[in-house]
């Protein structure tokens, strides 16, 4: 077997040729000097939504937690093992980062399984459903609607499921500290992978727009 | 407060005159047809290690998780929220892979902390310091070792954590049964900053090893 | 009492001089002709939407009605007075038109007051009360979601009253019939009235979509 | 099926580029502030007289109703959906417009069909044939005047039906409140085709005249 797919060898060949060259001062020094990201980015595990495509990011630049559906779990310690939460607490107490985005996306598989009701789980573990109870209750609102179509249905959830994400965000004590102190600032965004297009969520109303065609809107 | 911070406005920006002008009907095409990757990857947060960089990724190519450490917990079902297995479970048994692949990386800041004996914990819940307790018995193995250097210490931990994942992976029954089949394959692989140099693991003897440079030393 | 306002004969004069005089020839032959429309609008009073300018069409080409929210009640007749079925029955029987479009627009006065439950009626008579109570079922549904926003409710219920004015359209018998034989085409849109934007509605999925930007997503 | 007739989608566009790329801040001002029309419009749909086009109107100038022959119904409130009173309710009560506009235009279809006598329904519904039983009483009347020629029995008619409107809107009781306050004025028009001319109702007379023409008729 060999030891990596070809198109990860291809891929890593064409970043040694390419950006690593291009961007080897940056690389040796992030290396030396440790990283310091000012933002961080809790992202969606799927494939069509990097940040670090979507916001031309240079390396260092973001700390990235991706999930199924970019959900952030209600602040709740225990002995079970914590991913997104020990990210956050890393990245938060740890680095000090000034911003926290969540971002989310149209088409998102895990925001589709939760509008499926009594749909069979994967596996009998049931690892999705127990990760997408976390908006199990406006699924189910959003799902009561008739009149709205099922696109129209996982766009309010996906938008929905990020205002959820940040309030939950807001349980964990070191954050409410750092965002009332002025210390670090909380996004919500929406992506759109047809268009490219980029919705940021107002922080005041929750409502999502494209940050230069909607600019007035908030004003 | 501004909608987003600057520099992922003016990323985006960059992204919509770029990479996405570039690719459109591929991201249209992907919108309209869903995501189909081959390969699944578990990696770091680390703002230095994005896997769509370094293996220089098309949008759909890779579905990726990120959590500190790239670490997978054993499979253990229960009541709380589990975001790595949710990732696996969706990737295995909704998206079926065909590649899955632990991504480790050199100066990672959560092995450090593993290997940091008797530390302070990061906040008082301690999610990091449960987190990586899932590898703190090689942790306490290693840090025994007086006559490795830190950073040989630091790059044991790495790869050893790296080998765990991988077990920890095949205690989930589906990702067992498909690669009994044949239908999946895990690889490790362990990132240079520095260097950008890509080490892969060998999945027999456990070695990690550049593909090009080492290759013949594998053979 | 002057006869007009100083803005209208004002802007009758700008007429005259201005479009009135590039296209009088266009005027006496519809004139002398009759108008031949080959489309209808049934659009909102709101002063912000006029097709005409939406669509900067030309004098003969659009037959209009205009109503609060751009409603379509279902096919009832009895011996009151119904003027949007009139304008209907005129369009499709007596002049044939090839089109029907149900514009709605954002921030619709109409919809917002369906929304606002347990308001006060704007008077007694309450017509509007009971015009909007068209939509009051669907209303109901958008309202009684928690996790969407003012605005998002709004569209909601905007998108969804084009639906049913266009399944009560279908309710006219001669307008089923002759949609039925490929004589007539049922269509909706939302114009944005910040952006300038105009969503048209997928006859298969009822989505709203712009038709050049989302054009591929309809494929 | 296209998503919108082609010259719909063509004269969108011509409006994006010409004269919403012209008025784009006032668009966004309308949308932010909401729409605040002095002047309410009750016109026909007939295509070949908008009001926006005839007095040269900018977006946030008109609130406008459309129907056949631009009629106003008494007051008469029940459970039946009254799509014009509803509009008449909102300018006046909700926008509190400050003049309102009967606007009436020659060879209109629905004044010629009040006009014949013994016609056929357009179908057995016959909307249009009740609509236009508004006018009844005047079409009778106008139609036994043997020498009258048939356009001036249609000029007759449209005038006629216009000082009718006038009546009935002021059975509505804010109509007649606000225009005794002198907080609204109510005018009457009449639009000529063929040469563009607008006529004026005289509030004392009733007669009509083109306001600069024959001003002097009325001093």
């Amino acid at each position: 077997m060999a030891l990596l797919p070809d198109h990860l060898l291809a891929g890593h060949d064409a970043f040694m040729s390419g950006r690593y060259a291009a961007e080897e001062a940056r690389y040796r020094a992030l290396a030396r000097e440790g990283q310091a990201p000012e933002t961080m980015v809790i992202a969606c595990c799927d494939s069509r939504a990097a940040p670090e495509i979507i916001f031309d990011s240079a390396p260092g630049e973001l700390f990235v937690v991706r999930n199924v559906a970019n959900l952030v779990p209600p602040f709740g310690p225990n002995d079970d093992y914590h991913g997104t939460s020990a990210a956050i607490e890393f990245a938060v107490v740890g680095l000090k980062v000034k911003n926290i985005l969540i971002l989310g996306h149209g088409r998102c598989g895990g925001i589709k399984a939760a509008l499926t009701e009594g749909g069979d789980p994967l596996s009998p573990a049931d690892f999705i459903g127990r990760w997408m109870s976390l908006v199990d209750e406006p699924a189910r609102g959003v799902a009561a609607i008739a009149d709205l179509t099922a696109t129209e249905r996982q766009t309010a959830l996906e938008r929905i499921s990020i205002r959820y994400s940040i309030n939950n965000l807001r349980s964990f004590p070191y954050v409410a500290e750092r965002e009332a102190a002025g210390e670090l600032a909380i996004h919500g965004a929406w992506f759109d992978i047809s268009t490219g297009e980029l919705w940021a969520m107002d922080p005041v109303s929750g409502d999502f727009q494209r940050p230069n065609v909607d600019a007035e809107r908030a004003a």
